[in-house]
């Protein structure tokens, strides 16, 4: 058994998401019909995590064990060959048996890509609002998201969690490009379903004048789920990337 | 008559470039019938040059001559709301009668998005050549790009014009960007038909080492059409910016 990882990127626009389900086309399932193609045998693949129907990843690791030891580089050439374009594996390299994509990963950072303006050279991944945004007060808002947060306000409660809360890491708005999007960019040791979604649907209340920065912060520190903004569309959505180093790594105290 | 200035933006992809012909569909023919629409009258449009069919605009300026003065903001909305999503108009100002989209530029700036690795985030607007191009080469010979320069070279030769000489200001290769994507960026007083995609093809044949920084020098300064690299495809073209103010503006001596 030889164990590799792959690191992938996709436009999520025309898939239900990254995980294999009945009736609809993932990411993942693409992904392992390739890789079966090549290999010759079933495939199973682990990604760092799921991603929701219409949400992209610009760097998605994930392994995946193959009977027989391969070449990766010729490898990369014929699986981008198979794949369709709106898929692509940017490189491929041999794995210590013991890593784990999902596991070992220390923190993930998102992108949420959004404007007030039309975007007509971004037409897929970014969302546009048209109406004026405060960005210096969505940036204030958002640099509350830090350290260990109940998510409770930004998540569908899931009575198979032993808890709702993230340690966040990082949290600011970038921008504007030369494109006038903004980019809402957050790190944290895990997501929980829809958090960054919802956090970016609040932070936009905050950019239209709809929730003050203190309001916004009790969301953080008393969840209520439902004084939370609306949940942001999956179209700006980017999973940006996923650490193994310690560049960022959860405080010992919390692990387990 | 009042004259007004409009800032375009449009996605290429789908047009048979800028310009109004039989036969085909392009940006300036959607933008005339939403404006008449409006205006209730016929209206022609100025724009600052023409894009090829494919090439796509952040801010092309634009000039229209309206009978009735009119709410510059309630149109903006109003024509967007009637303009497809990849056609954008991002501003209308009023300008001055004297004011012209085309004969006033000091100057024009080209982005060529490419790549050596595909692009789900970025399809309709990079390029891709599935290759390894050493960028400090490339950069060398972008820097030749300066001043005065015959661009036979680079484009068909055209006996309607007086001399086939440009202005560079500027050209350079920047990136990479987050998706490892690469910019070439240039500015002229003017570029002739095909002038930057001719300029990138042989940029990318000095990338591969294919040509040496010293044989497009030969190019720019003994212009022999034969010698250019390929003419690159139009997907990765954007017309950046076009400048009416003195930041870069053409010596006195060449003018004319």
């Amino acid at each position: 058994m030889f164990r590799y990882k792959l690191i992938v990127s996709y436009n999520g626009k025309h898939y239900a998401g990254w995980q294999v389900q009945p009736n609809a086309v993932t990411v993942q399932e693409k992904l392992e019909s390739a890789l079966e193609v090549l290999a010759k045998q079933k495939v199973r693949v682990q990604a760092s995590g799921r991603t929701d129907a219409g949400v992209h990843a610009r760097n998605q690791p994930v392994h995946v064990d193959l009977t027989d030891p391969i070449d990766c580089k010729k490898y990369l050439r014929s699986l981008n060959g198979l794949l369709p374009t709106d898929i692509v594996v940017k490189s491929i390299s041999p794995a210590d048996p013991r890593f784990h994509a999902r596991f070992d990963a220390n923190y993930r950072t998102y992108h949420y890509y959004f404007s007030s303006q039309f975007q007509p050279l971004h037409t897929d991944t970014t969302t546009v609002w048209w109406y004026p945004l405060d960005i210096t007060r969505m940036n204030e808002a958002a640099a509350l998201i830090i350290g260990d947060i109940d998510c409770s306000s930004f998540t569908p409660y899931d009575e198979k969690l032993p808890h709702h809360r993230c340690y966040f890491f990082e949290a600011r708005i970038l921008g504007p490009d030369l494109d006038q999007r903004y980019c809402f960019e957050i790190t944290a040791n895990r997501f929980l379903r829809s958090v960054v979604r919802s956090l970016m649907g609040s932070l936009l209340l905050v950019g239209r004048g709809k929730m003050t920065v203190e309001a916004f912060r009790a969301l953080l520190q008393h969840p209520n789920r439902e004084a939370a903004g609306p949940t942001a569309p999956p179209t700006g959505l980017v999973l940006h990337q996923v650490g193994y180093d310690v560049r960022w790594r959860l405080p010992g105290d919390l692990k387990g």
